[in-house]
């Protein structure tokens, strides 16, 4: 027993004390609001499935860091590390009455067994977007402008952020020409995701891993380092593949015209590191690229079909509450959150308890939140407890049949009005 | 890859499409609003914690229905079958810093390897109100308040459900002056809330397992089948045990101040399964006492000390999801959820994409809820869209400097204005 007194949290996890629990409220409501606003309907699975759904097709990135576990059948299952693969498993399930395009979005737990570090943790929350059914790049624009909207509405301007848009099949198609074999295109790729975070020794090193000469490094890196303004222009330039390349254009038209491609950029970079994405990719990223990515999707056409559906277009993004977070801090942006309440009921000397209670009672009956201190202490004490729990107001109960005292908090007045008076201005108000 | 195809969801989980979202969401938003009102406010703790945690006191029910891991570390730990054991260690780890009462709650989703069955899932949604740092039976009264203030909003009366009120304490003392031996005391109590559910024999059977006399069991039956209008002049009657006693018969005057009442009675049959109860305990039904209970808590007194902190008072309850909304299908208390729009966006046949996106956007940044159609189809069939999905409005856009139309699609009326009058009414109505 003298063992178990000590136990902590599981490192890499959190606990939510109700400032924090605020903030994490505030974030998830604000993903919500922007979510419905913008026509998404949420939807949610269960935290575990069966293990095989997260190893089919997320990657070895995601298999790694799964906590798996078995049931007393002896079944496999493993805690959520992501919620796209139980998307597509609920689509599929059905598929034939469900309109399409399918727009939902949720606000999932989801647990990957890391190590713990800054931005990056074993439990958080993903706010997921996606649209299914659909193979317009109005669909990927839709997404995109669902993030900002959302970057927006929380005080985050151009000079804070930036949505860096790749396409998976652009890269491929403009490594080839520059004379990749296909056998190193993976590990040129990864080379590519990480080059912004690491070194021009460390590129180079990478890319001779994936068995590329240093003539092609330098054509790459030639390649990739045109200003960003035109990048676009390489884009356009582009032979052939030609739906990938207007797809990409296109999104620029359709963000344009939703105003918010001020906040959004090409960048040959971007590729994502999951296993699933199939066309356009993005990331969002903190301004100044001190940060991790805040959040990161794009297209996935085989998802559903690898999943026992059929063929059908899918896209959509996450972005994680961590960075998220830490990136709101940085830039004072988080609003201050305190508990409040309407009304803190105090006693006067000669008040019995159950008239408190009736008081307390009668008034979150009507929908106001009310509280009252468990000990009869006298008003001085009550009241200040009434503002330590930051009431609007204390309302005085003198006795039965005597008008109450209602004292505004903020300046100090106190009113003095039969409790019925008080009690059907409540109702009115409702 | 072809067995892959066919993933289902983990028997005992359940799949929240958006209309089942919606039902949750609407359960969820309900216990938040009739918490805060009381004076709670909200805290959330990690989905997994150590073994050990859950381990230590919650009786080998709880730990029967535990879904456990290893972590790359080797360290054990377990997905939370119930949260009150997060809650003592969080308060522990604050307890000086933390004014009390504590009055707290959450909404945790909770994982229990069960078999799945009438009103039992493997995973589930609980409710869970406390107050840690209060001796004062006021406490108890304020948890059962609470649960009544939820069920009177959802439109449940006294002739739907009805909270039963047991006495850990008296029951064990009753049973003592019975001539309970202590060693049959576990024994005797489990039959105690077992009888309700089954045969008189098989409460015979149970009571003789424990080593009670056919006179013992005849006494018990005598003793608990008095009417429930006279089961509190029982408790009145109870010689010793001042505190226990008077805690029930403030308890009782406590809520009848409050107005609840009418919802309550006591019952010597209630003792809790758990192992961590120490005095007063209590358990929603549905009057007509056909399913599962519907939430269930009580004293716990002794939970933050054996978890390494003071011996402080706690006390509160769970109300799960699942029997809940068996519950309030069957009492025709569900809303009616469905998809809603404030606006969708109807392209003219001369009007090009991008006024469309532009509009939308409009009205999505003024904080509307708008949506358009993926593709460019006739007036008609996009109306036919904007009713499937529940738009209040169709916003008609017929072409940059021509007016708008706004048709209600309610009643059909239609009327048409500049875009920037429309959108600077938004503006203020905001």
């Amino acid at each position: 027993m003298s063992d178990a007194k000590n136990i902590q949290s599981v490192k890499g996890t959190r606990d939510f004390y109700p400032d924090d629990m605020r903030l994490r409220n505030w974030i998830a409501d604000t993903w919500r609001e922007v979510s419905l606003r913008n026509g998404f309907e949420e939807y949610d699975a269960p935290i575990f499935e069966y293990l095989d759904l997260f190893t089919i097709k997320s990657g070895d990135e995601i298999a790694a860091q799964l906590f798996s576990f078995t049931d007393r059948g002896g079944r496999s299952l493993a805690i959520r590390p992501e919620i796209t693969p139980s998307l597509a498993r609920m689509v599929n399930a059905r598929i034939n009455a469900l309109p399409r395009p399918i727009k939902w979005f949720s606000v999932p737990r989801l647990c990957r067994a890391e190590n713990p570090q800054r931005g990056r943790l074993r439990e958080f929350f993903q706010w997921n977007v996606d649209v299914i059914g659909s193979d317009d790049v109005l669909a990927d624009a839709e997404c995109i402008y669902t993030a900002v909207d959302f970057l927006r509405q929380v005080g985050l301007t151009p000079d804070d952020v930036v949505v860096r848009i790749g396409s998976r099949p652009l890269v491929v198609h403009k490594l080839r020409q520059l004379g990749v074999a296909e056998a190193a295109m993976d590990q040129a790729l990864v080379a590519l995701d990480r080059r912004p975070k690491i070194s021009a020794e460390a590129f180079a090193e990478q890319c001779a891993k994936a068995g590329l000469s240093d003539e092609q490094v330098g054509a790459i890196c030639e390649f990739l380092d045109v200003p960003e303004t035109d990048s676009l222009q390489q884009v356009a330039a582009v032979e052939g593949m030609d739906g990938d390349r207007n797809a990409i254009l296109q999104l620029r038209t359709h963000l344009e015209a939703m105003g918010v491609w001020p906040y959004c950029r090409f960048d040959w970079h971007i590729v994502r590191g999951l296993a699933y994405y199939t066309g356009i990719v993005y990331e969002v990223f903190d301004a100044a690229g001190s940060l991790r990515a805040v959040a990161g999707g794009g297209r996935y056409d085989n998802l559903v079909e690898v999943l026992g559906g059929p063929k059908i277009g899918a896209t959509g993004f996450g972005m994680g509450d961590v960075v998220l977070a830490i990136l709101l801090k940085d830039k004072d942006k988080l609003p201050h959150t305190a508990g409040r309440l309407d009304y803190f009921v105090i006693d006067d000397r000669e008040c019995p308890l159950s008239l408190v209670l009736q008081v307390v009672s009668e008034i979150r009956k009507r929908g106001g939140q009310a509280d009252f201190s468990y000990k009869r202490q006298n008003t001085g004490k009550q009241l200040k407890e009434a503002n330590r729990r930051g009431a609007a107001a204390a309302v005085i109960v003198r006795g039965a049949g005597k008008p109450i005292g209602i004292k505004n908090l903020a300046n100090g007045n106190q009113t003095d009005q039969p409790l019925e008076d008080f009690l059907s201005l409540l109702d009115k108000t409702r």
